[in-house]
């Protein structure tokens, strides 16, 4: 029945309102400068209503992040179908495709909160719940990689390269939203060729690691991405 | 004339003698363990008297870290003589030096100081101070390397590579600490060897690159990284 009266929202409702609000509001600008007033007002409810239902902007902060690393984890999230390379460039995509919904908000999470001028409070620095979630997510990804890999125990120099390449992505990320100086699409090709040549390079110092190099580029076609890195890189020698 | 009596330190003289106490401490267990009165005893003042010279844990940990940050970027300065691999390798090995001898304060710092459990409290989480610190450490190795590629004003694909390979470095270093399961010299090469790979993968998409590629490899001498690291790609392949 449509009343014309605007109908209350249960609590679990409203509070997932306001983290969808404050979500929105902290991806396109940096956490710090958004007001709890903002979002209110964004939400169309009072300044102590929000309060109601989160005690103070940290909450709210958390949640709203607890909320984009589920999203950002659940991206990850790829068939084992087809070639090793293609599926990591789809992820690098939907990756990507995260960071520019959230740009703002990653970068100043991912730099430990925004820097201010002397004399400026600092709301939203990392905190032990902050850091858990990017570890979360970041042993998302890892796990993904290995179950791509067909790997169930890592040995330590496969582990490395995995872990080590999951933190050139980002860093990768956070320099390009620093302007957008490179195309996007180049970057996210160009990340699954950096984890082809780590991977290459860690099979250059370590047998186990060439075994495993060989058997997961060996079904790799003529048009992927690994095989196009080396072509490129042929062409580059001569 | 020895009298016996313990010299009175002057206020600096006294401070650098904390701060080096400190530091001393922060390296060997994760700073947020180390507790004032632990510091006051190995210096052998009272905690009040540490007080009288730093208002606070914080103040102290900053002032540790800064005297830890210039020493680090001391570390990256390197004579430009020489192939550029051997430099880099030399750099390296410095960087390992620093991380050996500073381990659990260099992870806590990275990894935005600890997590504590539910309810523990978290005294040395990153701040401005500790977050701009670590920023002028990244631009240190950063400027350094670009001094030594002799190139004065860096296109976006080169600040990319250069940065990312910085994080890569870190990363590298953090996971090394975990349980020590490669030998640090192995890394210290690969690590070169990444910096030639990531730098071949931007250059396999980019002209500019490539170019500078080809003039940062050309005077590598058969013994150096970077010609190593391509013969044995090439026992890789064959």
């Amino acid at each position: 029945m449509t009343t014309g009266v605007r109908r209350r929202m249960g609590v679990e409702e409203r509070r997932q309102q306001l983290i969808g609000v404050a979500l929105e509001l902290f991806s396109r600008r940096s956490p710090d400068e958004v007001s709890i007033d903002e979002i209110a007002s964004a939400a169309g409810i009072s300044r102590p209503l929000v309060y109601h239902y989160f005690p103070g902007k940290l909450s709210l902060y958390e949640a709203a992040l607890k909320r984009a690393s589920d999203d950002l984890a659940g991206r990850f999230s790829e068939p084992h179908e087809g070639p090793l390379g293609a599926r990591l460039l789809r992820v690098m995509r939907r990756f990507f495709d995260f960071v520019d919904e959230h740009g703002p908000g990653f970068s100043a999470l991912m730099r430990g909160g925004p820097a201010v001028p002397a004399g400026g409070t600092r709301l939203l620095s990392t905190t032990s719940t902050t850091n858990a979630l990017i570890d979360s997510v970041r042993q998302a990804a890892y796990d993904q990689i290995l179950s791509h890999l067909g790997v169930e125990e890592p040995p330590a120099r496969l582990e490395l390269v995995v872990r080590s390449w999951i933190s050139l992505a980002e860093s990768t990320a956070l320099i390009w939203l620093d302007g957008r100086r490179i195309p996007r699409a180049e970057l996210e090709l160009q990340l699954v060729h950096d984890f082809g040549a780590l991977v290459a390079v860690s099979a250059a110092h370590d047998e186990e690691m060439g075994a495993l190099m060989r058997r997961i580029f060996k079904d790799e076609p003529a048009e992927g991405p690994f095989v196009d890195l080396v072509s490129r890189l042929v062409g580059l020698a001569s």
